[in-house]
């Protein structure tokens, strides 16, 4: 089934002034949504990333599409690796991990696979899990994910969640985000305050959800000193230490002293860097992506190499909207070495590009569609409400750095600070 | 798409004797084909193992698999591991590694897996492959895979190829092979005789197809100190070494000191060895096999762990018939990280259970078919003729060592004789 022709619209929706190892989230989150026209009228959509350094990546593949078989993926990846050449995308905000041509290229990649898994579950009228060895699981778990947060943005704008910076706050945003969507997993983002703070954070979320799974990752905040020391003091609290402290030999030192798990989403970040990550014993836990680990089959055979060395697999999750939410469901839902629940920001926004009703957190979890592709339906008007974002607040990169500084002059980032 | 019924039949088809470590090829190869009956008149076929143990573990399996969707594989491996429970199947010949309840479920798994595939391809109207992803090559390449043989079964039985035990017949039955099939790799079935006779007909090869991709495969007829000595004496002249030797320990010896890679169908065989054999180092190529790692898609996942970890992938082959080999060539066909020609005995039957003509082998490859499922035709009749075979023949498992006594009166199996 050709394509006929591709269309990608850069959409932002309202982010709150969440707090991260790099600085704070701006008032908007960038996304990019491609709608994949194939003949028959059948329509694939993709969601990622949407600076403009990436949409710069993805234009360059956009004139090759047309008459492309959407079953052909060997040869859309192909197209992809040429159309990217020497390209080495790197991010402005630096949460992701190292990058290379072959993590750009999967990237780039990703976006156009999963809207050609769409088409083609639409086309032959069967689930995207079908395409992926059918369904494992009838409903993908989900993590709270905590974080702390100033109370209103540069320009005042305030959400309804309020600063965000005590234990007390930290548990009552817990108890908010539980009892609305059921998580029964939590994860906080650490790597903003000292260590002892975020310490006494998860403590005190430990002793409110008894029995709750808890994780807290610093983005690689701690020096491996802290990390080992971390680990120590939260051994039985914790049932993952979440990149305690940049790089593979950082975190093989931490993890052979550790009692729990690591897990990751920066320091094993492509097919490169798994043997290097696995031969150290760097982790106990891959947080894989499909935007940047090359799509939804690559996640899966990711799984089994995960389970072949003894690793669990959870989902590592950025700023995203429903089409992604969508592909991280089918994907979750079709492989069978998932171990952990997965992390997602939906509850941090409030709006969407897609009608609303089938990606429901109940219990934690999200029901897997049993209609074709993907199992959503694009809202046109919503599309454009969130172009119209885009165009709007004028941002075209992601520089959580930058925009802290408008709170605490100077910021650096707090990479291995502590 | 749910199955009302399920047939099993074991066929054997005329086989020549072939040596190998464990002694010769007995007059019938058996197999079993198993034919997956669909609504709307679909039907999906399987081909495995034909030995009376395999068929007592596969019969468990078949009263469960009435009223199962083809498209729930995750719910076909379960419903397997339920039946076999705790048993673990080993075969007599002895020539595809260590037995385990993992790789007795993934042997019979696959049968099913492939038979449900090919069935979700007849439904929807397209090839496996692009249920695998989509087609990476249009054609799949094998080798050649000669074998020293005697001319005449126990039974003064003949066939066309005569007696090869010398480096002239072996390179005439060489020529004969590539002359016919236009195969550009050249296997040679060692450990048969000892190692010196063994590198005068690789030798032979050498000289007489320059430039053609050379390997040897002893079955860990060989020691640790023989396998060094032989990769020093064939240092230039093979592609691979294969199973030099027996256990990862031993393989990881010689490959520290071999100069070509070590590849393998006997030292890792299913994913629990994964670890262990990458970890040691102790080979460069894999040789996957369908049949006993749990069917097509898991052999894809496996391609991505060996390009992970820098090791290259092949293909295994047992004596098969047509159902086999289309399954061979759609999972070879859809997996890009596929390094070598793979491994056929293809010419060695002149029988077989599927309609002639769709997989020729031409300039040493096949080409894939790009029609509904695995892309073949069953012969109803040609079952029926290879049934009655197996009914005739009398055999009910594979057993190479005593057969070799009629020929060879106390033969014992080579492994690491020499």
């Amino acid at each position: 089934m050709q394509i006929l022709d591709v269309v990608l619209t850069p959409v932002a929706f309202a982010d709150p002034p969440l707090l991260n190892v790099m600085g704070v989230h701006e008032p908007f989150a960038l996304r990019s949504v491609v709608q994949v026209k194939c003949e028959d009228g059948v329509v694939g959509l993709g969601e990622s990333y949407g600076d403009e350094a990436f949409l710069g990546e993805v234009r360059k593949v956009l004139p090759r599409l047309r008459g492309h078989d959407v079953f052909d993926l060997p040869g859309l990846q192909r197209l992809v690796a040429e159309a990217l050449s020497d390209t080495v995308l790197t991010d402005a905000h630096g949460l992701i991990g190292g990058f290379s041509i072959r993590k750009t290229i999967g990237s780039v990649y990703s976006l156009f696979e999963v809207a050609c898994l769409d088409a083609q579950g639409h086309y032959l009228g069967r689930p995207v899990t079908d395409l992926l060895g059918g369904r494992a699981r009838d409903a993908v778990e989900f993590s709270a994910y905590l974080f702390y947060k100033y109370g209103k943005h540069a320009d005042g704008r305030e959400d309804s969640w309020g600063e965000i910076t005590t234990p007390e706050t930290l548990v009552g945003s817990a108890k908010r985000m539980a009892g609305e969507y059921g998580f029964k997993s939590i994860k906080l983002k650490g790597g903003v305050f000292e260590p002892a703070q975020e310490i006494d954070g998860i403590r005190a979320l430990a002793e409110a959800f008894p029995g709750h799974p808890l994780r807290i990752d610093p983005n690689g905040a701690w020096t491996v000193e802290t990390g080992i020391r971390v680990a120590r003091e939260l051994d039985g609290v914790l049932e993952y230490l979440e990149d305690p402290t940049p790089g593979i030999d950082g975190m093989a030192q931490v993890a052979a002293e550790a009692s729990m798990p690591l897990a990751t989403n920066m320091c094993v970040v492509n097919f490169g860097d798994v043997e290097p990550g696995f031969r150290a014993r760097a982790i106990g836990v891959l947080l894989s992506d499909h935007h940047f680990w090359g799509g939804l089959r690559a996640t899966q055979a990711l799984s089994v190499t995960c389970e072949s060395f003894g690793v669990g697999l959870s989902m590592h999750s950025n700023s995203h909207l429903g089409i992604s939410l969508a592909a991280m469901v089918q994907v979750a839902a079709a492989t069978p070495h998932l171990t952990y629940a997965c992390d997602t920001h939906w509850p941090w926004k409030v709006e969407d590009v897609i009608e609303p009703g089938v990606l429901e957190f109940r219990e934690g979890a999200v029901a897997v569609p049993a209609t074709p592709g993907l199992g959503i339906t694009l809202d046109e008007d919503a599309l454009a409400r969130l172009h119209e974002n885009y165009v709007r607040c004028g941002l075209k990169k992601r520089d959580d750095v930058t925009y802290m500084r408008n709170f605490v002059p100077g910021f650096e980032p707090n990479t291995a600070r502590w």
